[in-house]
């Protein structure tokens, strides 16, 4: 398994965030992606590689032109308010709720930051431009590798990506790396790529850049979000609207749910994976479905990844696996390895 | 001129708010209230007056009823996820960006917040409920007292309600009073309503309530939303829309503009009014046009409310004046009642 890993994950590292009506430390941390890596060399399983960098118009073949800018320029606008900024990482204050505009860019920055944001979650820092972008290159390198014939390859970065949408953040997501290197599949000449989410929060970014093609079906396994993160979006009535119509497939479970449940919604989403013939499969590689989890609810163990990993390699096609969360961070190292392990 | 006052109104007094990616003291305090009726009481202008109480579904004339169900149990339900959530105001931390979905919902309580609210600068309290709905009581008292024969009638309470939509609260406001006196005017048979908003901050709860409406005109002078908060509502390209096509003004001025730019403007918005035949006048007072203010850009001296005030009364319409905005705490009382005493 080759992964491609991000050595500079560490220079995006929020400081707090919302939660309940406080500043919390965030729960979305470097040592994440340490441990990770960690257990990856601790296994020597397969080549540890810098991703290769692309043309940022890549990353346009998904988010919008706007969200690029302002994403790329944000900390130093930031920092022009006030110097002092340096100490205090960007957070949105106010939003466009319904009725409110979104097609005028406001000059105020707090306006700005407000219009491409979700939560009050996802501090902007000095380094979540360039660590993003990395994380992009990554997962596009995986797509590069198996495009090349590599049976799999794994992107190895932080923070997560598949909160993001086509023009905003959230859920500690800046660029959705599995929109990408499925974009990048596709735009290689792949005609029909799926995209299967396992993080324990449903992929509300994927899906929504997604939900109004034929081309990239959607399959997502995640916590009800009548009571669970992202809240907004994931039910399993949302199947997808237009040309998209039947290519999204969301499989919620209640908080709480095990690896019988949770096993056997996956075998749905991959009943439809291969109904629809897909060409490649890049996974949304979520750990946060481990009984330890501090943000979430579901309850599989260390040996259950070992099973997801084997059951993905089952079904036979070329595929890019991206991290995406997982906060308990002692056991993420072991949980991801297992999967990729298992895999290979 | 007779004030309906809210003696409850520091029930609701929020600790912070999210500004610039820091929570800070609420600049929206009870002294703002208190300042007004001591400079009321000192020139003895006109009786002070308890509201009246009205019916629950005078407020459904105007906001949804799952909103209105959520302010009124807001604080019960956050008390019931923790009891040392009293200590805490609520505050959104996540939000239903465009793509996202309105129609659900959620179980969650955060999700309720943020499904409702459109910035994190409006604490939500122990006493929010009660204190909005008795200053919506205040602006129905005022109305129902214009129906009756007054010429004026002044609703002062707090917060301010110009910022609050059909279904969201955001910019201090819950309860949108401005638009249950206009609603209240109107369902008691006048056809025509004019709101003239002359907040520094555009009434985006005010002209949303209204926009597809021919028989409630909205007219606004404030600071530019490019640069000026609610940001996202207020350009002068908003003129209404359907049925309600051409019966909104906005006129936004440069932050910095004075007495002369703004005069002009309140002449635009007063000949507007004039043309669309106006049977009753409804004023969202703000006072954060006064250039001590510390959140806002304009430059007018305290003198200038007193032209304001004649000004309102050479219109010659029944007036109802509401309470909104103002933040220069010192200033406010004399501000307000400038207007009051020069209009009587």
């Amino acid at each position: 398994m080759i992964t491609y890993y991000n050595r500079h994950h560490a220079l995006h590292q929020g400081r707090f965030e919302m939660f309940r009506g406080e500043l919390v430390p965030c729960f979305e941390v470097p040592a994440r992606a340490d441990q990770v890596l960690l257990e990856l060399q601790r296994r020597k399983l397969g080549p540890l590689l810098d991703p290769l960098t692309f043309d940022d118009a890549l990353l346009a073949r998904v988010h919008s032109p706007r969200y690029l800018d302002f994403l790329a320029s944000a900390w130093d606008q930031w920092l022009a308010l006030d110097a002092g900024n340096a100490q205090r990482d960007v957070l949105p204050s106010v939003w466009p709720a319904r009725g409110l505009r979104t097609d005028v860019l406001p000059d105020n920055f707090s306006a700005r930051v407000g219009l491409f944001a979700f939560d009050a979650g996802t501090p902007l820092t000095a380094g979540s431009w360039a660590v993003a972008r990395a994380g992009a290159h990554c997962a596009l390198s995986a797509a590069q590798a198996v495009l090349g014939g590599a049976p799999a390859a794994f992107a190895l970065s932080r923070p997560p990506g598949h909160h993001a949408g086509a023009d905003y953040f959230g859920g500690y997501c800046f660029l959705n790396y599995a929109a990408l290197a499925a974009q990048h599949l596709h735009d290689a000449g792949l005609s029909r790529v799926a995209v299967l989410d396992v993080d324990y929060h449903h992929g509300n970014g994927t899906q929504s850049i997604f939900y109004e093609r034929p081309d990239v079906f959607f399959a997502s396994i995640h916590g009800d979000p009548l009571t669970e993160y992202p809240f907004y979006l994931g039910h399993a009535d949302e199947t997808g609207a237009g040309a998209g119509a039947g290519f999204n497939l969301n499989l919620p479970l209640p908080r709480g749910s095990g690896f019988e449940a949770w096993s056997a919604a996956l075998e749905v989403a991959l009943a439809a994976i291969s109904r629809f013939g897909a060409e490649a499969l890049v996974v949304s590689l979520g750990l946060d479905t481990f009984v330890g989890d501090p943000i979430s609810g579901f309850c599989l163990q260390s040996t259950d990844y070992l099973r997801l990993g084997e059951r993905l390699a089952r079904v036979g096609l070329p595929t890019v696996l991206v991290l995406e969360g997982g906060y308990a961070v002692d056991g993420l190292g072991v949980n991801a390895v297992n999967v990729l392990q298992a895999f290979a």
